[in-house]
């Protein structure tokens, strides 16, 4: 079999970081790089503004904003294409899962949708420690790190140049909101401060408003998770479990987004998330080798 | 459907924690205990010499030692029952998933081997961190705890009445043996260090002896593992990943026995280890609602 030809769609954060994961896998070919502006060549790859303009393609990687993840893997689909996306909406999940699969199984091409940390490989952390300990409590706590739709709705207050909020883990899933705010010429910071606490996304959590000169000068694209279970197997009280990360965001996305690309290529027509496929499939080269060296 | 019909084959250690994980599951019924030597029902739950002595039985919790788990999966499988063992020699696993695979898709049947915490949930751990940063460097960390083939080798040298290996994570893969043996009347302590740490189970490592009078006071069924991977997603270096546990040993194996059970009536025949399977495919009730609640 030849190597697996991958686009990634869309070039902001992700796609840029997707290039890279793509490239270094060892049994797929970058074929193009999908963009509404078309644009130059990537370091050889094609960028061109409609799938249409490449040659064969069997998974496209959708890196484009959550909100245009149906409609553009729905298009994917249609066309015969696998799709991967990391869309992380968690409630709407189950309802993307059920329109791509439909439109999946038609096409018989595979969606792996909410492909990232999380959702994505925290679920699947989240998965085996249920089946480890099936009562009990399981604490998901982020951070520190920026979390883009908390920023984004900094950013929309009225005298907000600039702004970042960061999540800090305080235990137990409750976090804090480290917000740092770059304001216009003339904009009061307690006017700030009292808009951004009474916003939906900060007015449950302990939020801090600090000002900065310069926004950019603050901004990482670090970020990390504390996961922990306390539960019972069997009917034996207090097993522990703890999982740790802390990595580069877009970088680790678009690689977990990339191993699921493999994965598609190993399903039934379909959309899957990823508590539904057996991790060897997210691994390269064949299942014997890794059952030797993994299990 | 109605609820998977359940037998626990062996009644040492691991059986008896698996009937407490089995009487928890809310999808399973108990319907007997299979043990050489027969016995009295414990709890309600039947005990017989030999399986045919029970009506129908879906799967089969091989809760015997490890060196006769092909043998009695083999058997079972011929039965038409399936079967879940936590077999543990890794260097054996892939003989012994090829001779059952074709055993079980002869019979129509599926084994699921290895299962248990390792082999087994930290296997998972192993191949979804490769998924991750697919370049870098795994550890895995045992213990404290006890290792029962350390301890096995221990009881077995001269002059030791009784033994017990704990293993002590040192870091990087790099373990201390902590053996605690109780003496025959006469016998030499030095002697019987050297003996140990002329041991090939030993030999490698730093291993210290220690004499006590009553080693049933120094046994607790308590292990851990701490898992760490440092690696590359995409071209992006340095990410990190920590996966840590304090269990009671016993109580997990069983557990994730069980909920390999459930996996088992739900693959397609042939032998399958823990990272062939979906995660999902190990938790009870409908696909759909664990996609709402974990992913």
């Amino acid at each position: 079999m030849g190597n697996i030809k991958i686009t990634v769609v869309g070039y902001g954060n992700i796609g840029r970081y997707a290039v890279e994961a793509v490239q270094a896998a060892p049994d797929m070919d970058l074929v193009g790089i999908v963009r509404r502006s078309g644009g130059e060549a990537v370091g050889g790859v094609p960028v061109v503004a409609d799938i249409s303009e490449l040659g064969q393609v069997d998974v496209a990687l959708l890196c484009t904003p959550t909100r245009s993840v149906e409609e553009n893997a729905v298009k994917y689909l249609k066309m015969g294409i696998h799709t991967v996306d990391s869309f992380d909406i968690h409630g709407s999940i189950p309802a993307l899962r059920r329109t791509l699969g439909e439109v999946a199984r038609q096409a018989g091409k595979t969606a792996i949708l909410s492909a990232g940390w999380d959702p994505g490989s925290d679920s699947i952390v989240r998965a085996l420690l249920e089946a480890c300990a099936p009562r009990g409590i399981t604490y998901t706590n982020f951070g520190p790190g920026m979390s883009m739709g908390h920023t984004v709705a900094v950013k929309g207050k009225a005298g907000v140049a600039g702004a970042l909020s960061m999540t800090i883990p305080l235990g137990t899933g409750v976090h804090r909101r480290m917000v740092y705010v770059q304001l216009e010429p003339g904009a009061d910071l307690a006017k700030v401060t009292a808009d951004i606490k009474a916003d939906p996304y900060f007015a449950h959590d302990e939020t801090h408003v600090i000002e900065v000169d310069d926004i950019n000068l603050y901004i990482d694209k670090g970020h990390g998770v504390n996961m922990t279970r306390k539960g019972v197997s069997g009917q034996t009280d207090n097993q522990l479990f703890e999982f740790n990360m802390k990595i580069n965001n877009p970088a680790l996305t678009s690689q977990i987004m990339t191993a699921c690309a493999r994965a598609c290529t190993r399903q039934k027509p379909g959309a899957y998330t990823m508590i539904e496929l057996p991790m060897v499939d997210l691994l390269p080269g064949d299942r014997d080798g890794w059952v030797k060296k993994l299990v």
